[in-house]
């Protein structure tokens, strides 16, 4: 390869939309609590139930992240007790995508046996 | 929602397979790192010339994690200098949907003006 082609390589290689989105979905957590929304969960307690090892404060905190980039709204819901209900904006919704590849590889490649 | 399906919903929402491969492929820096070489760069300097902000030192352990995760393999070929080589398995290459998917949402959602 000359040079002028690795460096056009070089050049294009890197996408600093790419890499906030690839930083944002795999932050320690987000992956499994985005999926567990995907699922159908909306409740706080509903969604830490289901990740095992994952703290009150940790999901807490990574859902007020989420919500700051516009992945996911809290809703308040005035009933007695108040409920709060988190959901998928369209935003967040439209990385199903990505989910389902991550699904995918997940199962061709890391569960036992699955490999060819 | 009446309660088992709830519980039927908590059960299902995670999968400790999906979780390895959302943290491997959204460990910091690993993005970026596979991204690079899906355009087809191959070198160690040129993966880290690519990348702003990246360390040798980073990149080097976070190849080495790639190659010990089977995504990666590193080829010494015995020229003078030695050159080192790396390469997407086909493990890693396997890795295209996830990647492809991320850049689509990116675009569509973190580019200035680009959302609707």
């Amino acid at each position: 390869m000359i040079k002028q082609d690795t460096e056009q390589l070089v050049d294009s290689a890197f996408c600093p939309f790419f890499h906030e989105a690839a930083e944002l979905i795999g932050r320690r957590w987000n992956g499994v609590i985005l999926r567990a929304m995907f699922h159908g969960l909306s409740h706080f307690n509903e969604i830490k139930r289901s990740i095992p090892a994952l703290s009150p404060r940790m999901l807490s905190e990574r859902l007020k992240e989420l919500e700051q980039a516009g992945l996911v709204e809290r809703e308040v819901i005035p009933s007695t007790p108040v409920r709060t209900e988190y959901r998928l904006t369209e935003k967040g919704a439209e990385l199903s995508t990505v989910f389902d590849a991550i699904e995918m590889w997940a199962h061709r490649w890391l569960v036992p046996d699955s490999a060819t």
